[in-house]
């Protein structure tokens, strides 16, 4: 039995982990839709596919599931009501989506697909937005993703990237 | 004679009756682009344009004007400049363009086209904007549309799906 | 109830009109796509959006069916897996598909809908590219299209536009 | 070290397998692009991405390599001067890239990669197109794909969708 | 040797000529990429690719730098991750790249550019966006643009565009 | 007064020098729409837009024509019924369009503007086509292009990247 989880992974956090760890306690493999795939260098979605891909890889080898996640860049249609069709036109079959954010459960379920959605850790401390606006602000946000995805933003020096983001802008 | 009126119906509401039915006074039939038609399930774009093609169809029906109606969905194209020549190359023969957006207006004029503004109904109060503000806060939005569009829009259970998609929203 | 039935109508033509005939025996109201509906100007797609809109919109007053033609135009999306969720976010509601094409068959029965093939007429006779090619030639194509359709390929001189076209070509 | 592969994979063959095997007898992990990830339904691309993506999990099950093979979906960009940006920007790193192609060579050389091409299988026999051809004329296509292709081919029901495919075309 | 800056231009005002002016000090030729080069008629955007080209030419003439100035409308492409390819495959060559924002900066250095920032002048004053507010509050922003612009903005009633599309807005 | 005169340019030949040198015998100036700008690397458009810039500049210097020729790359946008509108809104202003291509004749004609046709070199011997196939096949094209573009065709390679593409192809 396969699921499904899409997230921006704008970087991959401990809120992303706990539902896919909460996944896999249910379905032998994971897809894990890599959403707004072709989005980088901006405040929204700093990190390229490649490296978002990338974070997933080296969560899933920390983890020794290698096997068990199976990462898919998506990328926007913007188009919902054929969103679920472009999903399912790019990764491999899945049975059960896993998701807490209301538009994806409605999608899917009006699609027939079984939605679950799980325990949310606090959505406060774990959002992508509130580590990308720690990250600016120079304060600790590395207790927020997991240790092989906090080594990796160092190695590609993820944080002063966004620094240097959020300083330009149109003018 | 035909008419042109563009407007996005999310949803169609009474100020967008109160144009159409001024510019059915004046020609035969009225064109009427639904723009954006290809954007759906997010708060500003809530319907998608087959939902909104059956609000035109039922108020037409209701009316009596199926024949005087003709629906267009029309995609953003995001490049005002040849938005005219967009719309042209989708719809019927039209003679007289609708409108009371001063870009419409100026880009239909640039073009040639005799451009008409009508007497507006109250846009504070009959605006898709705010009628979509009311369904979220659960306040009474009935009586700013059509009777049909009412029915319609309990049928799809729109006001419950707009009160979803406004929950969500990027982290 | 209504039908879909779904061509390029390059130019519309007797054989598109015997099943259109043959649907709206059967269903209240016929969604006619009009397939590639941004493509104009080639040898394949000659006639612009607007210009089979108005084919449809002549071909019906002239059969006293104008309430009954609902045509759409249908941009290609070139990824037939999500064609028919495109169709449907543009289109209103339809019940039975009408097709003699095996690609929309398949397509439309595999997403769950009923299709109905027609008898069809001579469709070497009867094909589009025919009589694009009988255009070009300066043979007689007259009575292979409605005759609403006729004067309207007179009005806008449609035959010396294909020869035209059929002349270039890339260098 | 990480190997890039990109292919159409319609459906995948010996071909892909050999080459895909001696790359893996030098890396320890191969990328494998799945191109025109977005195209299906048509002779050229009938299987959907998806679909592909399905047959590499299941032959790579099949060697028990699922933790060597990643595969990625590839959307066509159509304009070759950044068409090696566009991998890279989706898929994980790679070291080295395999390819016969003398046009993916030549990109990815450009773009600085070591480019190893490998012994080609008779290409005659081992090509998509030709494996296509066979199926569409009902001869026997099955001891040029692995076994597991083979298996899915027939429960997705590939052939017959070719055969229809091919029936079809524009008029 | 040439060098690159690369603006809006949304209009060409005294800030982009003192980085234009700089640059010219040490380069033979500078291509100028006109950015965003398909929007228009937005707030963002009000004038067109063609008019800003104009407004650059317009300039070149006026300072007898004809020879020196090379404009090339750029469309957005949204994908940071491969911008600078996309910059490149429409520019003839060039050496060097001249910017103050931080995201081009960074992009053009990954890619392996020489990226060279110059003294500002006043950007609270010399910013585009200013330049429109001014104009939509009737204000005098005459002096912030050179005059041969100047001239052009009152030759397309470029002010009075840009008040009407600052009263639109979608409802 | 100002010309214009699109070409693909793949590459630059005496067939598009004589009708570029005719345009210059009538205008002060000539926009040179590069046509199809983002394609390159197929055997039907093998050059980047950035190299066919590059064509027309050295052409220009060579000919002491710099500021007099105005290359503007154009993307194809696949909807001739709006192409008129999408080169305008590129290109600086132009008064004459020069074109012996009959679509591209008809369709300036029917946006109002005055298209000049040129006496014709041999179509046949100056033709893109043509020599690319000389190349493929080893032959002598030098004659067949300004001495300017054939050294630039030798300092990019071009004959053998031709070469090259023309033995790949979709399997």
């Amino acid at each position: 039995m396969k699921g499904l989880f899409i997230g921006r992974f704008q970087p991959l956090h401990l809120g992303h982990v706990s539902i896919m760890e909460a996944a896999l306690s249910e379905v032998d493999q994971l897809v894990v839709g890599i959403g707004s795939a072709e989005s980088s260098y901006t405040f929204q979605d700093p990190f390229t596919g490649r490296e978002r891909f990338e974070m997933l890889l080296r969560w899933g080898a920390d983890k020794g599931w290698s096997e068990r996640i199976i990462p898919v860049p998506i990328r926007d249609l913007n188009r919902y009501s054929i969103w679920v069709g472009h999903v399912e036109s790019l990764c491999p079959d899945f049975d059960i989506v896993y998701s807490n954010n209301p538009l994806t459960v409605k999608l899917f379920k009006l699609a027939g697909y079984e939605v679950r959605s799980t325990m949310l850790v606090d959505r406060g401390l774990y959002s992508g937005k509130g580590i990308r606006a720690l990250m600016v602000k120079g304060d600790t946000w590395r207790e927020l993703v997991p240790s092989s995805v906090g080594s990796y933003l160092d190695e590609i020096e993820g944080p002063s990237r966004i620094m240097d983001i959020s300083e330009g802008g149109r003018s």
